[in-house]
């Protein structure tokens, strides 16, 4: 597992639990994340370059061996404050390179794996910035246990059902290989055509090991492969953006043959401007969501400022990468749609005013989702 | 480097220190000492015996890439209290079957590194149980300041001046090819051949990458590798040794053609005896020091429970495995009297009285040591 210092009481836990269910080893990469500032603040720009793929070729030939993978996610929003975005970029293009292979585990769901939040201080500052640290740690955790069920009487059997539920959600969707999706509530009406081998990824997920893992918890969503030409339509966001720290608020896109040609926001709209400037391929699409408007996450109603936990608020898409496990065959290539950039940036949009209808390839339209909620 | 999560707030400063000297990047592998007693605790005794090699491969592939290695070692004498023994060596086994390829790059010094203490609580507990813990740390963080010379006005300085003194002497000691060392001073009557390719070791070491380092902070030792049939006389152990929890005292031991023949020891006789009960060649020898009466760590007085910092008290030898970094040429082979063996246990013989000889091979002798201070 992977996790930031400041977790190791939950790792601890973690391990003790691991051990308890017959694992033969636990092992903990923990990330130290004043080391990674201290890097910013001292070491020499070119030195950013430099990535080795030891640990991450290590990390793969445990996960071949079958291990398998947690992420204990702690946000530290703040933590790269006043340090120059291009520099910031500069450290994760090589680091991305360099963890390319061991990425794929899991976007590829070659393994069982999962990635759950943890309460730093440096997040909980931020979603609450009234409150005196502890304070404020103690509010966030509240809202995190309430959202990722943590707090019922029992977790996993809470999770167990809806698990169920939106598994058996998935296969009706997938079962009806709709060609494009409509979304629409009086003010968004978009239409986001669909790849056409595009596989429903949510609820639980079969690695290729054939063990059934949830891959994010919270998991609200159901989502699959947008075709990279075909996004046409006005989409006004219904959440903030948390960007780097920055906030992105109140913003229209306007989509035409898949390329986001207008992006308003009266907030930080040249910090997502930035963002998406990198290509083309940035501006276009790597994942649409399904989310309803009851979901645990919606229904608390606040801004966790971390996608982990907002994207399962509502329905959304995402600028740029696409997810290999969205596809049915490892075969579909960009010509067939399937978008590949740099980035990827989740965008929530739903409401509880919104109706989504699947329109099959022959033009007949379904209802999925009405006022929010799903009817299909 | 790695490091114990206790000694975060020292990793901090040291990857501070490394990045202002031009470090690309500082990667630092926590160790969790309560991770390592969950598994003894909680894992099935078979699950011992795993051990991946995984991460030791990924440091590996990072050190032939060109990184240093830094240890900072954080004893945890009650880590493992209460574990029976044979399942910690099980662990112990396994562990260091998988970091075999890891290991050569410091014992065969293939690169730079260093081993460098940090006070635990738990390590402080054990050496001052009488104080309350707090005041336990700081006092023994106090005497491996003085041992380390950290508190001199100018301790790099102090190293640098200390290193050449101690390199001068290992090139005069080299140059001589002594056949046999003489140690008495009384009580103690042992004479302790050399393999004929022995090189002297100790003061700075210059990896393989050219690159000079001082592998153990403190070192005050000139080491090298006995002949393991050729230890024959009587010694008596001026130190106790401190063996997972258990104290072993008042110990005299025989040699006969290099084999310890006779062990008594007035406290933890069993202890040591078990130690040593694997095969026959752990009870012979892998190493012998020259370590003056007047080092730092002597003249502190007190037994620091750590082979790090102990062996540099006193003169000693080790039973057990040989270093590599002890012989002019990696061809030397068991044939030649090195000795191969699965542990490696010092133990501290020389005394303010001690006289030692260097004897060559047409049988002549020459004063190395005289009332336990170098003369040569």
């Amino acid at each position: 597992m992977t996790a930031p210092l400041e977790a190791a009481a939950l790792v601890h836990d973690v391990t003790r639990a691991a051990y308890q269910q017959g694992a033969r080893l636990v092992t903990c990469l923990y990330e130290d994340p004043a080391m990674i500032r201290t890097r910013f603040d001292l070491a020499g720009d070119s030195s950013l370059d430099y990535a080795p793929g030891w640990m991450s070729q290590g990390v793969s030939q445990a996960l071949e061996g079958g291990a398998a993978r947690l992420f204990i996610a702690g946000p530290y929003p703040d933590l790269l404050n006043g340090i120059p975005p291009q520099k910031v970029l500069r450290a994760h293009t090589s680091a991305a390179r360099a963890s390319s292979q061991e990425m794929r585990f899991t976007s590829d769901s070659l393994i069982n794996w999962s990635v759950v939040p943890f309460v730093t201080e440096s997040w909980a500052r931020m979603v609450f910035p009234d409150l005196v640290p502890a304070e404020a740690v103690l509010r966030l955790w509240e809202a995190v246990f309430e959202v990722t069920r943590a707090d019922c009487p029992d977790p996993v059997g809470a999770w167990s059902r809806h698990t169920s539920s939106l598994n058996s959600r998935r296969e009706i969707l997938q079962a009806r290989r709709f060609d494009t999706l409509h979304f629409h509530d009086g003010r968004t009406d978009l239409r986001i055509g669909l790849v056409e081998g595009h596989r429903w990824v949510g609820g639980s997920t079969r690695g290729a090991n054939g063990v059934d893992c949830v891959c994010n918890i919270p998991s609200e969503e159901l989502f699959t492969c947008p075709h990279k030409d075909r996004a046409d339509g006005r989409v006004f966001l219904s959440k903030p953006l948390a960007i780097a720290g920055d906030l992105v608020d109140d913003v229209c896109i306007e989509f035409r043959d898949g390329l986001a040609v207008s992006i308003r926001a009266r907030k930080g709209q040249g910090v997502l401007e930035n963002l998406l400037s990198g290509n083309e391929a940035s501006r276009r699409l790597g994942e649409i969501a399904l989310v309803p408007n009851s979901s645990p996450v919606s229904a608390r109603g606040f801004l966790f400022y971390s996608a982990l936990l907002d994207e399962n608020a509502a329905s959304h898409f995402a600028f740029g990468q696409s997810y290999g496990a969205c596809l049915i065959s490892a075969r579909s290539t960009e010509k067939s749609g399937v978008n590949e950039a740099p980035i990827h940036i989740d965008c929530m949009f739903g409401t509880a005013e919104m109706d989504v209808d699947g329109i099959s390839a022959e033009g007949r339209g379904e209802a999925i989702l009405r006022a929010g909620e799903f009817v299909l």
